[in-house]
């Protein structure tokens, strides 16, 4: 994975550059919103991803920078929309933009980054760039609608959540690895399997995500567990529990899950969700969510036969051990 | 008008027909938030503005009532976040979508529908269309952004008014015109033309509604009046009643809106707003607003010259008419 890393270390003092500079233009009302959400941080997983596929598949030139930042500016856009549903005060460790610069400025700015995305791919001049991540931002947006909408559902079916992880998380992944494809004037076949190695990544890296949630041999180093029990999300660990569960817990659960919906402050209830995180946790559910996202991760490597040999090819099957290694 | 009127008729059902099948395909979670807001119904002016212009330059076809709905999708999507913004309840008479739906839903359902209309635009396959309704979406959402930052200066100038209702009103109608003549494949100058009739009838379209506002003749009939001061609005004929008015009343009256800021209930402070409602009244401000609104809507029409002589020519410019007379 040290070649992987190398590659990212190179790589996001230029993205960073061009996510600065691509803001230049935008409103003084606007910009601090925006330049917060980015200054976050976070890995540029997206814009990789773009400039990943659409090297392994032959295009090179310094055009790509403004392509790869569109997939950043969506991404933070729902970021943006999506903190302020939770209602979350803090956003990877820093305040959330709504709470310093109020909530219809923050979705407003929000607005703002999708337009600019379109923008940046439009001027491309290739529509299928536009319609490919047209298509992606409904299906992240309605996504997160069927997420809120099953909040605290503790009779969730396995189908159904991946079709919200898929939604939430995987389709920009896959928007981004398809986007790189297209503007690499990839034919169809490659194209398929930009695409498709973009989905089952995005499912695999979502499926970890959910697993580190319940990995209780992080808490002894300070490492917070069972947020998404505490927000009402139904994950997969939480289904391989529930799946083998005695009813009366599954009641009982499901009488806490009534309380968080009703409004009683999380912090309160957590005493009462916290045996359940340690239950998840003895049935093995966090690994078993592992073990299902490392199938995911089998797959996404195997799309990438379409993808002719090379260093880029090679940074995507390595993108893919890090996913399902990662620890953090 | 007549003709006008008897146009908009003719086309309204083919409009609400294309509007109501195009969202067939959204989930069933976002498809009632998005039908709620488009029920609330509206005049579909922008739809009509690109058909117009379209079929104005030589295109009839009927692939263009996707690209029409676009603009609907967009501007549906635009009132979807202002609501939540104002924490408006109604809407047009009828409850807000916040209201019913929660605020995430609504947030989200918005971006589904700024997405679809990205879609349909990028569908078509001419990328420029992508570029013009994003730029314009960038604007308009800027445009908001500066009204809120703005709320309650009453040492607001007329420029800065200007660039406001420009954002947030002008360019999503400059944008149906142009994206109406790039969908004709107009040449050059008669695609400036439409976006230069366009921005000028939106700013036209605003002013008179910030004058209504303040037409107290309405108030016998039972039309509210003076609600854009009770939001701390600052516009036009506000501006005409400040640049006169002695130095205590302007005192008055930004002691009143910093209240508005501070969060007193508006309901609380309407007597003692209304004074200044019948002031800006007994300056002539609302009509000097209409008087200003009928420039714009000269140079607006003046834009037309460049459009070849025929039936939407002749609609175009019975929209202008329609425009500045208006009286609701």
């Amino acid at each position: 994975m040290h070649a992987l890393l190398e590659y990212l270390r190179a790589e996001q003092p230029h993205i960073n550059d061009a996510l600065h500079r691509l803001l230049a233009d935008l409103n003084p009302l606007v910009r601090p919103v925006a330049e917060h959400v980015l200054a976050a941080g976070g890995k540029r997983l997206r814009p990789l991803l773009l400039l990943l596929t659409a090297r392994g598949l032959g295009r090179h030139d310094e055009d790509l920078y403004p392509l790869a930042c569109a997939l950043e500016y969506l991404h933070s856009a729902t970021l943006l929309h999506d903190d302020i549903l939770d209602g979350a005060a803090l956003r990877r460790g820093r305040p959330a933009a709504h709470t310093l610069f109020g909530i219809t400025p923050t979705v407003l700015a929000g607005d703002v980054l999708l337009a600019l995305g379109n923008r940046l791919m439009a001027d491309s001049g290739n529509a299928r760039l536009t319609a490919c991540i047209s298509n992606s931002i409904m299906a992240t947006a309605t996504g997160e609608i069927h997420e809120i909408a099953q909040v605290g559902n503790v009779a969730l079916t396995l189908p159904e959540y991946l079709e919200i992880i898929t939604g939430k998380t995987a389709w920009l992944l896959q928007a981004s690895c398809q986007c790189g494809a297209i503007a690499a004037g990839a034919d169809p076949a490659q194209e398929a399997a930009a695409a498709r190695y973009g989905l089952d990544l995005g499912i695999a890296f979502q499926l970890v995500d959910d697993a580190l949630d319940y990995d209780t041999t992080r808490e002894k180093a300070g490492k917070p567990v069972g947020a998404d029990l505490l927000e009402g999300k139904v994950t997969m660990p939480l289904l391989y529990y529930l799946a083998e569960a005695p009813a009366e817990e599954k009641e009982a659960l499901a009488g806490l899950m009534a309380r968080l919906r009703q409004g009683d402050a999380p912090e309160q209830l957590a005493p009462l969700f916290a045996p359940f995180v340690q239950k998840v946790a003895a049935c093995g559910g966090a690994q078993k969510t592992r073990d299902a996202a490392r199938e995911y991760a089998r797959t996404a490597a195997e799309a990438l036969a379409a993808f002719p040999a090379g260093r880029e090819k090679d940074m995507l099957l390595e993108a893919v051990a890090y996913v399902v290694a990662r620890e953090r």
